[in-house]
């Protein structure tokens, strides 16, 4: 996947943690507007191999790392899935959790005898225990490296997702944390973009300078 | 509780099962529409013992018997408080509840820890799962009669409800029936009032006769 | 389009407005009940001229005239679209409403600019209007006969519907607006039944007698 | 209005435009993370004049600028009773618009009586003429000044916020642009905060070391 910048001549190769430090504050907000109003009409390009342009629709922007969702229906969603089939493939413990929930709807079915109306009921499925657990991803006591390996790990979930931006995150990391985060996200193969304004020591990056001139740093 | 009909001077009295035969159709069909768009404004006038009108949102009227929905939200939050009370006064049996229910939360939360994401999850109550029993009052394979029984228990359920009218349900009701709703009503002390075309030998009842002459039956 | 009981050999043909007769009440609520609970299952049939079984979905069942909300979202749409359609075909009329509502945004705009937030509008569709007209079917003061008749042009409106069934309409109607709804149904060339338990002189029914036996009366 | 921060003795006056930058990168991060999940239990503290403390739901914290969605339903309302009034203010373009309205009115209910149905409609109301232009906010093509002072007068719109806080947004804005927001928020007299990595020369801020030392910066 590569990444076009008007004013840029040459496109960028986006891999698994690709940085692009802008030195130039307006062009910095420049490509961040075109990124968050990303279109086929407009002058910024991103696509793939064959040339054909990544949706607006596949690209996940967060610039709001705190206040970002992760507990959005299509993850709980999928979590659920996942746990539910975790316990297919342990079918010892699905089988004593059957069997607990099993005799919770006997005890409860005598007690809806005693009741005047005639009731009715059906059974209580793995799937309603998870979501009476209310089992959702834990985010309040989040670092911000936390919370971006959440994001991360959210964004490998939703497998329709091509894309992956951060902007300006690396206001909110320490070096370590950023190395420890590229070095996860090239473990999970999958296309992350950092859009920053400062560059880092230790870090590979692209740079765009006051000049429009793109360099790599290694 | 009285009603009183436009074109009749004297009011009836509103018992735990009154019943109304209009042998005129014209009558019959006015006073109908008068309950429905009952109204302080209209003619057709309830009120209680010390003259107050009783409101319209007050009066429950049935006609499609098959067709009334009795699981409402409202119902089945009652009936949902009802099993929790039943449950609080028997704790043995909520101990166990509680206690199968705290080891299916442990099984699963042993799940949990192997996602890779930080999954955080609170306890299984005895309301979430009673719903995920799907609880509700079994009506599908009901008769006339068991509904109209439903019906009247769902209407002592909904302690705000002061009158529930049936119109024209004697038609789907053989004569025992009728007699064995009367007396039911009567053990609920709650008020209802049947609407109808047919006088019945067995039951006590108030005819107005084409002349719009009133007299009581029984 | 037939409907065969159980228990009685012979199907009945439905054509638009045919009235079947149950002089035993066991009979004529079992058979509602079939009605209600109709199903490919069930032992009463409702099928086609090619024998293919009329579904439950596509048969509509009315006991509660009075309260029958006609006004459903889908019937609303229709109407809305048939207005639209009204007005397409009246160029003159429409450009005139189109004016008018261009010369009312143009007001509107000029407000907005005063404003000290900077306000973005689109335009006001035809559509908009009727609903912002509230435009529904008007039934609050009905009697039974019109309510009656506003069910079956909602009927013709819900193209999808191949049955409607009015369960002991009669009841409600006097001889001459029954005859009359049936003269109107067969203006409209679509199949509706009356299940009822009283014969009346001057309308073509079909008799279910005490021995189940199956008479025609013209 | 006054914050305390964890490690620093001193409490910071917030004015109108209030400027807080943090030399110490963990020392930043760690009070965003305090700002995010604000609360009472919590160790930095915002209090008004008599010490009563801020309540979470009064402050408004916008790290994402551009993905800030400003035209909230409460705002949408809080703009569309701004036109009424505004209206109400300018009795003869009311009446012109009414007049419109009215015509329209009469055109579309013409075609009404054509209908087969018996339709009633109720009247279009200037609030609906409001909703049907779809009025909200333009910010789809806005920089991020433009977006940051269309945030600004949402929280002035929003009468119950107390404190607006915006994180690391000098990143996307130039000294200008940053002076004439600061600017703007002393006209309007409201509490807005921004807490920065890096201090201007131009503009006053507090400054927090690596040191946890204060200093104040004109």
């Amino acid at each position: 996947m590569k990444i076009r910048f008007p004013m840029i001549d040459e496109p960028i190769e986006i891999q698994n943690g690709t940085v692009i430090v802008f030195s130039n504050k307006y062009m910095f907000t420049r490509v961040v507007r075109e990124l968050y109003f990303y279109s086929e009409e407009r002058s910024l390009k991103i696509y793939e191999k064959d040339f054909r342009e990544v949706k607006n629709s596949d690209v996940m922007i967060v610039t709001d790392i705190l206040g970002y969702d992760v507990n959005s229906k299509n993850v709980l969603k999928l979590i659920y899935e996942d746990l539910e089939n975790q316990l297919n493939s342990k079918p010892e413990v699905k089988t004593m959790i059957e069997n607990l929930s099993s005799t919770i709807t006997d005890l409860i079915s005598y007690e809806l005898l005693e009741n005047e109306l005639d009731l009715e009921y059906d059974e209580i499925t793995i799937l309603e225990l998870i979501e009476s657990l209310g089992v959702k991803i834990e985010t309040l006591s989040d670092t911000f490296y936390e919370k971006i390996v959440e994001i991360i790990q959210v964004y490998k979930y939703l497998s329709r997702k091509k894309l992956l931006i951060f902007i300006n995150s690396f206001a909110f990391l320490s070096e370590n944390e950023i190395k420890s985060i590229i070095e996860y996200i090239s473990l999970i193969n999958k296309k992350v973009l950092f859009i920053e304004t400062l560059a880092l020591d230790d870090v590979n990056y692209y740079l765009i300078d006051d000049d429009f001139y793109l360099s790599r740093h290694e």
